[in-house]
C-alpha cells in the first residue's frame, strides 16, 4: 500500500474501506490522466508567473509531467490499484521525478481542484469529438433523404398507417432532429466551457492565482469565478451533458426503432447488407438487426446515468463530498457510448436501401382520405368537418399515384416540399462556426 | 356524451374507456386554452391569406375565437368532463357560433398540430415568467452576498469544517449558479422557439400552408420545417425544457439545503423571522423551515417529472402516439412548481439574517491550517507537501482574524475578491438583451 | 385564514409560503380523509384504554368522528383551501363538536404520525382493490388462452419472425406474469402492513399508548416498533408499493405493445370492436388504440412517480422532514392509475378477436427452421450445429401444418403444452387465501 | 476473429458493428461464466435423461465442462474479446474438447435461454451472499443499541431538535429497517426463484424436455412455466431486485447521513477511529467520513441502475430484444456494491464510539417541551392543546435529567422501550429458517 497525500501519522487506513472507497476509480482516473497532466502543467506556469515556483522549479515540473505524459501515451501501466487516484499518481511521480520541487506542485491548489478541471476538459473534449462525428452524420442523412425523397414511404400515427410521407420526409426528420441536437450540444458546450481551475477547496486561497492565465492556457472560454460555485457546479454541468447526449440517443433511438420495424418482415421497407444483421444460435433463418437494439437500449443507459448524476449528492449542502466521485463513470460511460452509437449508425447507414416496390404494395388506399377531405374542402368549398365525413365514401372512386401524392404535399416541411438546401445552408453554418470541420 | 370531432358512425366509444383515455386532461387542457386559441386564431388567418377562407369566414372565425377567450378568462366553464380536449371546445365553439363556417377552422390542421403549438407557446410563456422571477431573485442574491460580504461562515467539505469562507462568498455561489442557470435557460428557450403550427398529422397538407406566416403572427423565432419531426420534437423539447428546470431547482435546492442546516440550532449561523417559520402540532418549542424542505423536496419533483417525460414513448417509431398525452402534466406542475420556489425563495431571503456572533464562535481554529501551510510554503519557500505535515503544529501559536483571513483571500473567486461587479454585468446583460425587464 | 394548530403567538404566517407549502394537499388530504378519521377513532380509543381520557370523553370523540365522517361521504366539502392540512381538519371540527374535549385528541400523538398512519391505511386499501380487479383480469386471461389455445401467432425476437407461437402461448405469457404480480404485490402488501401509530413525533412519549390495541383495532398484522423507523420507513414502504405497480403496470404495457402491433393493418393479426377505437380530427380512416396507448405511456408515470418517491429525502438524516409531503401525489396517482389500467384492460379484452385467417397469410415459411434443425439433429442423430446449417436448405421441401406445428411443441410452457391447469391451480389459490374474492 | 455460432456463409459481420454490439460483454459473461457451464451441465443431463443424448454423449459433455470450469477457476483467460459471449466459449470449447458432440449441447436450447438462467442463478447466489452479510449487520447493530441504550441522542425533525431519543434508540431504527429490508428481500428471492431453462428462444420445442429435472438439479424451487414469460420477466426481475437492494441501500445511506452530521464538529456526537477516516490533500486538519459518504452516493448509483433496468426495453413487444443485454452491466454493478457497502459499514461500526458527555452539552432544554405538554395535560387534566400553549413557559422552571427522561419514554418502540428482544427473535427466526446462517 502505498502512502497516501493526505497521510501524516503512523495510522493506516482500513484496507476494506481503502478497497471501497477508491472503487473503481483505477479505470476512470486513467481516462483522465492527461487531462490531469494537461491542468498541472497549466497550474505550474501560473505559480511560476506570480512568483511562487522559480524559472527552474517551473521547468524541472514541466519536464517531469511531460515525462509522465509520454509513459501514459506509451501505455505503460503508471498508475496501479495501489494509488487512490490519478491525482496521487502525478504528484508521487514529480517527487521521485524532481525531489522537494515536486512537493511544490501542490501549493494553491487540491485533488477538488484538480479532478473538477480534468473533468471539465475530458467532456469538452468528448463533446468536440461527438460533434464532429455528429456532423458527418448529418451530411450522410442529408444525402440519403436526397437520393430517396421520391420513395413513398407510409406515414404512422398510434402505430396505424395516417398519410403518405416519403423516405426522404423519415429521413429528413432524423437529420433535423440531429442538426437541433447539434445546437443544443453546442449550447452545452459553451455553458460549460469555464475554468474551474483555482478554486482549490471550493474556497479560494491567499494567493494571486493567474486564474486568467490557466483559462487561457487550458483553451477555456471563461473563469468560473465564485470557487464554492465551481464545486456545486460539477453535478449541474453533468447533468447538462447528459441532457445532451440524451437528446442525441433521442434522435438515434427514434432512427433505431423506425428501421426496426420497417425492416421486420411484415414491413420489409428496407433491405439490409447482410454485414450488419446477425444471426441466431437456433433459429437459422434469422436475420437480427442487434445493432439498432443497442442503440435504442443505449439511450436507457445515457438517461440512467443522467438520473444518477443529477441525484447523487442533491440534497447536500455546498462543498466538495466524496459521493460525487461517483458520477466519473456513468459520465465518461455515457460520453464513450454516444460516441460510438453515432459512428455506428453511421456505419449501418451505408448499408441500407429502400424496397420501393414492397413499399408500394403495403401502402393502404384509405392512407389517403386526410387528402381527398382537404380537397373537398378547398376544391369544392365544403366545410372541413362536413368533407372529412364523406372522405371515406369517396375513397372507393379515387385513383391515387403514390409518387404524385407526394409531391402535392407542398405545406413547408411536407413530403413534397422538404426544403433541403435550408438543412444543407444549417449544415454548413454550424460546421464553419466550428473550429472543428467535419468532411461534409 | 357529446359528439367526438372524429365521430362518424353509430357506434358510442365505450365509457369507462373514454373516461380512461380523457384522465386529467380536462384540467391540464384548461391551462393550455388560451394558447390554444391564439394559435386557432393564427391558423384562420393564414388559410385567409391562402384563400381558403374569405374574409368574411375569418373575421366571423376570429371573433368566435376572442369570445371563447373572454369568457375563458372570465372563469366560465368552458370545459366540461364531457369535452374530449380544449380542442374539441375549440371548434364545437365556432360551429355554435359561426354555422357551417365553424366547420372550417380544421381545414389543414389536425389536433396533433394544436396540441404541439398550444404546448410550445405554453414552454415560452412560462419560461419567460420563470426568467423574470429568476432575474428578481439575482439582484436580491447579489444585494445580500454584498451586505454581508465581510461576514465569515465556516466554508465546508464532507460536511467538515474545511477553510474559512463567508456570508458573502456563499451566496455569490447562489448567485453565479442561478445567472448560468438563466443563460442555459435562455439557451433552452431559443432552442424550443420553433414553431410547429403546420406540421398538420405529422405528414403535411397539400396546401401551401402560410407556415412562415403563423411563425411571425405567433411569435416564433423560426418556423420547425420537417413536419414528422414537429411530431418527435415534443418530447425532447419537454425534456430539455425540464433539464432548465431542475438546474434553478437544484440552484435553489442547495441554497435550501444550506439554510437548512445552518439554521438547526447547532449551527446558528442565520436568524429567521417567524412569519416564515412554521411549527409542530406536538412540540411547541419548533420553529421549522418547512418552506425550504419543500423547495429541495421539489428538486425530486421536477426531477422525477424530466424522467416521466422523457421516457414516455421514447421507444416507439416516429410520429404521434397518445402516449404523450400524459407528459402535459408532468410539464405544466414543473413550470409551476419551479416558478413558485422563486418567487417563495425570494419572499424567505428577505426575512434571514446572519448571525456573527454565533458563527465566530462557531469557527474552529484549525480551519486555518492550510492556510498556514500555504503561507509556509510561499513566504519561508517550504516545499508544500512538507509544509502540510507541520501546518497543524504551527496552528497552536498562530492567532487568526476571521476577517482578516477573508481579506487574504485573493484569488479570483476567493473571498476576499468575490468580483461582485462581474456578476453586476452579467445581470444587466443578460437582462437588457431580454425584452422582459425585471427591476433590477 | 384559519389559526395553525401549532400557532402560539401574534406573528402570522406569510401568506406566500403557507400557500407554498401547504401546495396540492387539500386534494391529497380529502384523499387521506376517512383513514386519518379511522386512525383517529382508533387513537382516541387507545387513549380511553390507558385512562388518559374518560369514557365519556372517548365517546363524545367518537361521535365527533363519526359525523365529520358522515359529512365527508355526504361530499360536503370539509375541507378547504384555508385548512393547512386533513390533521388540522379533524381536531378544529372536533373542538366545534365536543369543546375542550376536542382539545384532547392531540394527547399522545402528532401529525406526523397521523400522516404515517392514513397514508399506511390508504396504501393497503389500495393494494387490496387493485389486487381484487387484477384477478378478475386473470381468470379473463385463462378464457382467453383456453378459448384461443389453437389459434397459431408468430412468436417474434428482435421484432422478427422467430418461431411458431400460439394466442394462447401469448395470453398464458401475460397471466403467468400477472399471477406473478399478484404474489409480488401480496408479499408488499405484507411487508407494509405494520402499524406506525404511536410513534408520535418519531420518537415515541412517557405514556404507556396501548400501541398493539391500535393495531388490531386498525387491521393491521403488526406493530411497527421504533417511532424512529416509523418515519424512515415512510419513503421505503411507498418505493416498495410502486414497485409493485410498476411490475402489474409492465404487464400491461407488452400486452398493449403486443396488441398495438398486432392490431396495426401490416399485421392484422387481431380485431377490435368499435366501441374501443378512437379517430383522429383530420384522418376519417383512423382507429386508433388510444386506450392502450395510455396504458402504456402510464408504466413511466408509475416509474418516474416511483423515482421521484425515492428519491425525495433520500440523503437526509432520520427523522420527519417535510420534503415527503411531495411522495403524496404521486403516490396516489400511481395507486389510482393502476387501478384503472386494470379495469380498462378488462373492458378492453372482452372486445378483440384474433383473425386466424390473417394470422396464417403471415407466417412465413422459415419460422419453422429452428424445427426442422431440432427434427434434423433429435431424428436423424445429427449433431445440432451442423443441422443448424443445413435447415434453411430443407425448408424448400418441408410442408408445414401451424395447428400441428403447435401441438408438436411438447416442452413445459411451450405452445402445445400450455399447462392451463397450473394457472388455475394458482388463480384457486391466491383468492382463496384472500379474504377478498374476485368472482372467478 | 473467430466464427460465430450461428454463422452460415462468407459474409463477415461489419467489425465496427461486432465491437459496439458484443460491448463490455466480455467483463460481464465472465462473470456469468460458471452460473452457465452449471446451467449447461443441467441441460446436458436434461437431454440424456430423455435419450436426445447417449450416456457416453452425456459424460463426455460433462467432463468437458468441468474442464471449462476448473480452467475459469483457475483464472485463465477462457473468454477473449473475440468471443461473442460466454455461450459461444461454451459450446466452441465443447466442440474442441469433445468433437462432433460438442456439437450436441445446444439442441433444445439458445443462446436466449442460457443467458436467462445464467443471471437467475446469478441473482440467487448474490442475494444470499448479501443476506448472510446483512444478517451479521443486525447481529452489529442489535449489540451496538444494546450497549449504548442509555446515551441519550437528540432526536430531530426538520433538522431541528424535537425530542430526546437515544443512541440505542437511532440503531434500532437501522436494525428494524435492515431487518424488514432482508424480509423484503427474501421475498424477492422466492419471486425470482423460477427455472426459466427450457424456453429455448421464448417459443418452446418439439422435444419432452425434463424440465422439472433441471429445475432440481439447479436448486430452483419452481419452474417458470410459459416460455415466452421466461422472456418478459427477466427486466422485471432485475427490477424487483434492484427495489430489494435499493431498500437496503437506503437503509445504510440513512444510517450514514446520520454518522456524517453526527461526526461533524458542530455536533460531535460519535468518534470514529483514525483507520476509517481519510484526509484531504491541502488541508491538514481534516477528517473525512468519505467512507460513509461513498455509502450514501452507492444508493443514487442502485436507483439509477434500477431505473435504466426499468426502462431499457419496457415499451417493446414481447419476446427477446438485444437492449436487454444492456442490463446485465448494472444488475452486477448493484449486486456488488451492495454486498460491499454492508461489508463495509459493519466495519465501520467496530470503530465508532459515541460522545457521551458533548451530546449532553448540545442537548437543548426546549427538546422536553412536548414531554411537558403531555405531562400537563396527563397529571393535570388540562387539554393538550392548551397545554401545548403553556410548555414553553413551564420550560423554564423543569429540571429535566436526559437518562431519567429517556426511561420515562415508554410507549412500544420509544427510547425507554426499545424491546430488543423483539429484534433478537426476529434475527433469530429469520436466520434460523435459512440455510444460510450468519455467525448472529
Amino acid at each position: 500500500m502505498t502512502e497516501k497525500l493526505w497521510h501524516k501519522s503512523s495510522t493506516h487506513l482500513n484496507p476494506l474501506i481503502e478497497r471501497y472507497t477508491v472503487g473503481d476509480d483505477t479505470a476512470n482516473d486513467s481516462v483522465l490522466m492527461p487531462y490531469d497532466i494537461a491542468a498541472s502543467s497549466a497550474h505550474v506556469k501560473g505559480l511560476a508567473r506570480i512568483g511562487v515556483l522559480t524559472e527552474e522549479e517551473k521547468e524541472s515540473l514541466l519536464s517531469g509531467l511531460a515525462a509522465l505524459k509520454t509513459e501514459w501515451e506509451a501505455g505503460k501501466g503508471v498508475m496501479t490499484q495501489d494509488d487512490e487516484d490519478c491525482h496521487t499518481v502525478i504528484e508521487r511521480y514529480l517527487v521521485a521525478a524532481c525531489g522537494d520541487t515536486g512537493k511544490k506542485v501542490h501549493t494553491g491548489r487540491s485533488r477538488n481542484d484538480q479532478v473538477l478541471v480534468a473533468l471539465r476538459l475530458y467532456m469538452k473534449d468528448m463533446l468536440v469529438r461527438i460533434r464532429k462525428e455528429a456532423g458527418i452524420l448529418t451530411a450522410d442523412l442529408l444525402s440519403f433523404a436526397d437520393r430517396y425523397r421520391a420513395v413513398p414511404l407510409p406515414g404512422y400515427s398510434h402505430t396505424q398507417q395516417a398519410m403518405l410521407s416519403s423516405v426522404g420526409h423519415y429521413f429528413c426528420s432524423y437529420l433535423e432532429a440531429l442538426l437541433d441536437d447539434i445546437e443544443f450540444l453546442d449550447g452545452v458546450t459553451i455553458h460549460i466551457d469555464k475554468n474551474p481551475l483555482g478554486s482549490v477547496a471550493g474556497f479560494g486561497i491567499a494567493l494571486p492565482l493567474d486564474r486568467s492565465g490557466t483559462t487561457r492556457e487550458l483553451g477555456f472560454s471563461r473563469t468560473q469565478v465564485n470557487s464554492l460555485y465551481c464545486q456545486t457546479s460539477r453535478r449541474k454541468f453533468e447533468a447538462a451533458t447528459l441532457e445532451a447526449l440524451s437528446q442525441i440517443m433521442q434522435t438515434l433511438a427514434t432512427m433505431a426503432n423506425d428501421l426496426i420495424l420497417f425492416t421486420s418482415r411484415e414491413f420489409d421497407f428496407f433491405s439490409v447488407d447482410e454485414s450488419c444483421v446477425t444471426g441466431s444460435s437456433i433459429m437459422p433463418q434469422k436475420r437480427n438487426m442487434d445493432v439498432l437494439e443497442i442503440v435504442r437500449g443505449s439511450l436507457s443507459l445515457v438517461r440512467g446515468n443522467q438520473m444518477m448524476i443529477a441525484t447523487i449528492g442533491s440534497q447536500l449542502i455546498s462543498g466538495y463530498h466524496r459521493d460525487v466521485q461517483l458520477t466519473k463513470k456513468p459520465l465518461i460511460e455515457s460520453c464513450v457510448r454516444t460516441l460510438q452509437s453515432i459512428e455506428v449508425m453511421r456505419e449501418f447507414m451505408r448499408h441500407v436501401v429502400p424496397n420501393e416496390e414492397s413499399i408500394k404494395e403495403k401502402i393502404m388506399k384509405d392512407i389517403f382520405s386526410a387528402d381527398i377531405a382537404t380537397t373537398l374542402a378547398v376544391k369544392e368549398g365544403m366545410p372541413f368537418r362536413d368533407a372529412y365525413r364523406i372522405a371515406c365514401d369517396r375513397l372507393a372512386e379515387a385513383t391515387v399515384d403514390p409518387q404524385e401524392n407526394i409531391r402535392s404535399k407542398i405545406s413547408e416541411g411536407a413530403p413534397g416540399n422538404l426544403m433541403l438546401e435550408q438543412y444543407e445552408r444549417r449544415i454548413k453554418t454550424l460546421y464553419s462556426i466550428s473550429s472543428e470541420k467535419p468532411s461534409c
